[in-house]
């Protein structure tokens, strides 16, 4: 079913009227009177509701149910993901959106070849902000993940650890997997997913996550690229947490 | 450490020469003699080698381990995708690769949109299996997965029927899992996942797949693309048959 995101406040009204760039949206699905549609505020509220007059330049809805989002994952996945080259980090936010991920950080670390600076990252942040929107109206999530940045390695590690299961996917791992970390932890209610650039992470960034507590897992005997592994890591996550 | 794919027949004698491409590459990355490579068939058998002469044109090499490639996965998994808009096939194809696909197969559905002709398609498959070498080689691979076209989804399914665990993903099929299809199978040794093309498969080919003994999964509450689908599967699939 179409989905629209809308401020928070909106979802208070019984009328909801879709109007900039939703009534654009709506105007090249040729939405019409009767049919029904979603509207979020893109914070796990949602509206089910019914097309009353199709305008131009206005969309009036009534709402014809208030529910909490159907489609958001119980576990609550953060995606931590080193700065990259080229469009790497925008790939992996539209496709970790689709995957359930509940925020999506970019980070510095010590061999980050991209390392974009305050005013461009102003500029992308938006960009991202926006993928993350249309990646969640498209795939139906009552959600949009936020997308940050950490200045550091230190600071992801931090933050990592306040979730139930932090993990950090380190190539040269190859004993401890991602079965071993979650066996008997898969209904936790949060986690935390770390991974490289394309240089990999250093044996010293290694060490200071174990340091931490974050559990440094293998992927696998494969090398993943760098957008695959945080990816493959989310996929195997949602599974391993019964979301399919 | 640096993989290089040659002849099956190259692999039987002691010494092994790295020429055209593969020199070309070893000229790039400065090979140097002392320096320890692995040159596999791309079929599963692999050598460690030693490089003993590094010229401009030619680096020889000599033996020092025959052995099967050690980064293959033991479940063998075929990924049936159906032809889909631009380049998202070639992303699916060195994605696969990297997870450990033993096949990667494009087929024509229904709602396709993008029906290349017999010609385009003989250039494309060169084109993809290209790309399935290069991804083979960059994760460390010792197989490198044969990329097919099959010209209908009757022959998807009459293929996948033949292995031991053949699903299709669903977005309409909401009561059983990918979870619930790999449940006390999850050490079979082949599979096979289908999904579909942009606007998906129609309510009658999802039928006849069922017929045929297809497992109908779903892969969430949450629509994922035609690309993110097959890796999704691909993942979670590697993940529960105890790849990582």
């Amino acid at each position: 079913m179409t989905r629209f995101f809308v401020e928070k406040s909106e979802l208070l009204n019984d009328r909801i009227l879709l109007c900039g760039e939703n009534a654009a949206h709506a105007r090249v699905l040729r939405l019409k009177a009767g049919e029904e549609v979603v509207v979020c505020d893109g914070a796990g509220q949602e509206c089910l509701c019914r097309v009353e007059s199709a305008d131009k330049d206005l969309f009036a809805l009534s709402v014809l149910q208030r529910r909490a989002a159907v489609s958001e994952a119980r576990v609550k996945v953060r995606v931590y993901m080193a700065h990259s080259k080229s469009d790497k980090f925008e790939h992996v936010i539209q496709k970790a959106t689709e995957l359930g991920a509940s925020e999506v950080v970019a980070f510095s670390s010590s061999r980050c070849v991209s390392r974009p600076d305050e005013k461009s990252l102003k500029n992308k942040l938006s960009r991202w902000q926006k993928i993350a929107a249309s990646a969640a109206e498209q795939s139906g999530r009552g959600v949009i993940p936020a997308v940050r940045t950490l200045p550091s390695f230190a600071a992801v590690l931090a933050e990592a650890k306040e979730t139930e299961l932090p993990m950090l996917f380190y190539e040269n791992e190859d004993g401890f997997s991602l079965s071993d970390a979650v066996k008997g932890k898969a209904d936790f209610a949060s986690a935390a997913l770390i991974t490289g650039p394309e240089g990999g992470l250093t044996e010293a960034e290694v060490a200071s996550a174990r340091e931490a507590g974050v559990l440094v897992c293998t992927l696998g005997r494969r090398i993943l690229r760098c957008e695959t592994a945080p990816l493959c890591a989310l996929s195997a996550r949602m599974f391993a947490a019964g979301e399919f």
